[in-house]
């Protein structure tokens, strides 16, 4: 599972602050401490400062790289600011998220092959959010044939179906453990990605149900989560789905997991 | 998801000494706590003592229905114990369980039809315990159809895949996923059932292996687990995989699950 931590987000409470303030020291330790609990890549989102996000997220691109060195996920609807931190990133960023909404698509379709980024595909276009693990299909297969069409090889697709949130829609979770295992039957080598938190959105005990939709799309062929990896109890789920899965040889990183104290009071 | 509790199992610890001394107090107890814990059927024990498995298991059931007035589980690999606990049952109990095996078979089918119960039906046979999941679908596929065969109806199967521990095989999770998944697109309208701790058996934190496997079956299909319903978190974690799976409209019973208090600290 590649866990794309979520915190570098100016939407989360603290960061519109700290990235206005172009704060290093402290991008640069929440960058430090996310790859140290476990993340393989760092999501990185400026979308809340209007008019000045592609500066934003430019700065907070180079700034977590003077950090880390696992790849960055840029993350904005905005394909002027996408390509503004394409110019400053290294390595081979994931871009999220094009979709098949048509403005978008053509304002990044170029980008992503010049630059050889992974890409997320959001099952979205111009016709609106998906409603139905049928619409996510649809919506999704049509885009990901879009990709594949542009020259985009499979591995680096990696296709969000849209989590709805439960507490509005009781079939949120069935129709995005359908669509991940739909869209993958599909279209073999293409990967799956979500992020966690929308699903439990308006709900009570949120931590239980983001871990227990995770281990639900894991089981479901989910490749990629962005998600908190501070979250003590996420991370030693994913360790336990990680066995169940037959994905963790002899249980040896679970096991070293429980030596190190990772796993919490399980 | 039906819940079976397994507390009343003499291979637990000071349940064999209970039931020696005929602890009357101390088993309705115990059943009366499963139940209000949210156990939907009892699962009863006494295979540890030979020679007197059948009047003690004769005694288990007769007292656990004197307390409660769930279903019992009837748990014993010998046809005579079980008939035993059969004359003295009330309303439909679970007869836990058939298999392949030829004695095992022949000793209890007659009773199964007479008396209308529900079965496991176990995937081993005379050549014993499977080894993948495709020995787990061949051997319960065999099984299912005999059972069929004899006027079973299919609801009253419940196919139990056989969990073997992660700890010494690391495809023991996916084996038992995918039969599960198998065995029922190939016979609709029957159920899958399966024990819980048998996965985590030799390794740390059994609880939380035992709860993400637990979660990674719903996913797949299960109907029912023989689990300790006792176990706040495992009790947590299926209120949050029923909203995820879409059998708790408006996810009424999750919240009415959080005011109650019941998904622990979550």
């Amino acid at each position: 599972m590649l866990i794309v931590g979520e915190r570098l987000n100016v939407s989360r409470k603290g960061m519109e602050a700290l990235v206005r303030g172009r704060d290093e020291a402290a991008i640069r330790a929440e960058a430090i401490r996310q790859v140290q609990h476990g993340a393989d890549m760092l999501d990185v989102n400026a979308g809340a400062l209007v008019g000045e996000e592609p500066e934003a997220l430019r700065w907070l691109v180079a700034t977590v790289q003077s950090a880390v060195d696992v790849p960055v996920c840029i993350d904005s609807p905005n394909p002027a600011a996408i390509a503004s931190a394409l110019e400053v990133v290294r390595g081979k960023p994931l871009v999220n998220s094009i979709s098949g909404e048509e403005a978008r698509f053509r304002g990044l379709i170029g980008l992503v092959k010049e630059r050889g980024c992974g890409v997320v595909a959001l099952c979205v276009d111009d016709e609106g959010v998906p409603a139905s693990a049928e619409e996510s299909v649809a919506k999704g297969s049509r885009l990901v044939e879009r990709l594949l069409g542009s020259g985009v090889p499979p591995g680096d697709i990696f296709v969000d179906p849209v989590v709805r949130p439960a507490g509005t829609d009781s079939g949120a979770g069935v129709s995005a453990l359908e669509a991940v295992k739909d869209i993958k039957r599909r279209h073999p080598g293409i990967r799956a990605i979500c992020g966690l938190s929308n699903f439990s959105f308006g709900l009570p005990h949120r931590s239980l149900l983001n871990r227990t939709f995770l281990v639900a799309m894991m089981s479901a062929g989910l490749d990629a989560a962005i998600l908190d990896p501070v979250d003590d109890r996420l991370h030693a789920v994913i360790k336990a789905a990680e066995v169940v899965l037959g994905r963790d040889r002899n249980c040896a990183r679970y096991v070293k997991a429980y030596r190190d104290g990772k796993l919490g009071s399980a």
